[in-house]
């Protein structure tokens, strides 16, 4: 192993600081663990770019609006440190929760109109507990860029919202979504997908890229773009969606017509488990 | 003029990026301007302890409730320059709030509990702006340390809230309010005084005293404690209190008993011009 696990923060900006003298470039990879190649993506750029890499580990209690999501959510250590490891990173920060919260949080982070529709409406505090651990990590990190997955698109605007708005000196970089053959998004949480959910949970994107074509063709009508979608969910019952929608791709609020480049973004249950993800579609395309 | 004065985030980060080369220590103070010897005295605390120091001068709108309390804020540039001048400042960050807010914002800092009550309960989401606000400018300087005044005594919890629960690498250092011979807290706002008023505004520091000898002679009973006050402000009919409050002196909650050492603040009117000031007080204490 020559990646470094740290579990403390008073460690870790030490080692932070050891690694800044002589104006090395510092990179960050915030994540949840139970990694998977999407991380493993978001890792590679940030070992083209930055001279010292930190992945973060942590499991962050303040974003999960449903509990047995928290306690469900996959928990993969060994695994992850090793996957870090392979993949050249320098530390890893696995604090506990007790060394992140050591006392109720009385200072959190909220964001507004950008964190109030989507996935902002369907998981309320969510995106409170996102922008306050992301708004801790980066001050605890202090990198120079911090790189996030495209597949949580809407949280990559509330944390760009967050380092504008509250000055933060880092840069975001953000990585395409990467997918399955078939075209599902990564996600820790497809781990907890049955062979048959598995075989399903493809629908979404598959609605998706429907809508895309859709906007890309020149439909302009969101009605009519979101009819094509919901007819791919149609064939797909064991998907329940929960959301499909056609947003600013920096506002992330909906539109009602489409006038320039709009993400899709939808959310569907399989089972016990709530699958997201996204695209951007460009009006004239193809 | 030895005081570099900064109008720009850009600018005002590469000079103290250049301070930082060599270990040198940064020390920020930060005001709204209109200085007078209580900022003095943060600024020597500063000048002592750091290698660099910033003082930051900007009236922010966010975290003031009251329109017409922004506008008549004392707006004293020229002679806040030459006032840090001559205190040692190496640098003066003067934004406009364009420059501190160039759209609108959308991330704020929301401090629950150490919010609730006092200030935070008669300025609803007076502490909102100011979390929000020190948060961006420690973010924008990045000091080792940050200099306070004991004047604003709730303000102090709030900010170190915000820097233990979102991380921010600097140390708070609370310095001691500085008072007029007959005991007034200096303040911006008694600029605003008339003669007359003037005269009048020591009742509110005349009430803190007298409860705070209550507390010391070994009343617990706050209602009585606030009896002693309420008597002084009988006195002084020209001061209209707002509040009277006997709390917890880090978490600003009021207390019914006085079981160990208190935080004494009040809020008074004189005329247009409110007016706070606080004292501690320790049981026994003579």
């Amino acid at each position: 192993m020559n990646a470094v696990t740290i579990r403390t923060i008073s460690e870790l900006r030490r080692a932070v600081g050891e690694a800044r003298r002589g104006d090395r470039t510092i990179g960050c990879v915030p994540t949840m663990g139970a990694l998977h190649a999407g991380h493993g993506s978001l890792m590679g750029r940030a070992r083209a770019e930055c001279d010292f890499v930190v992945v973060t580990l942590f499991v962050n209690p303040a974003q999960f609006n449903d509990v047995s999501d928290y306690e469900r959510y996959p928990r993969t250590l060994d695994a992850d440190l090793a996957f870090s490891d392979a993949r050249g990173v320098d530390a890893v920060f696995a604090p506990s929760a007790e060394e992140m919260y050591p006392r109720e949080q009385q200072a959190f982070v909220d964001v507004g109109e950008v964190a109030e529709f989507m996935e902002g409406r369907f998981r309320p505090g969510h995106f409170r507990g996102v922008a306050t651990v992301v708004a801790k990590l980066l001050n605890i990190v202090a990198p120079d860029k911090a790189y996030f997955g495209e597949k949580d698109a809407q949280q990559i605007a509330v944390v760009r919202r967050v380092v504008t708005d509250l000055n933060l000196p880092v840069e975001i970089v953000e990585v395409a979504t990467v997918r399955e053959p078939d075209g599902l998004a990564l996600s820790s949480r497809n781990a907890r997908l049955s062979p048959e959910q598995r075989q399903m949970a493809v629908a979404l994107f598959e609605a998706l890229s429907v809508a895309r074509r859709c906007v890309e063709a020149g439909e302009r009508d969101t009605a009519t773009i979101k009819r094509c979608a919901a007819e791919v969910f149609l064939r797909f019952p064991a998907l329940r969606p929960e959301y499909f929608e056609i947003a600013d791709p920096e506002r992330f609020v909906p539109v009602n017509r489409v006038d320039g480049p709009v993400r899709l973004a939808g959310a569907a249950w399989v089972g016990q488990v709530r699958l997201i993800d996204n695209v951007l579609a460009i009006p004239g395309a193809r």
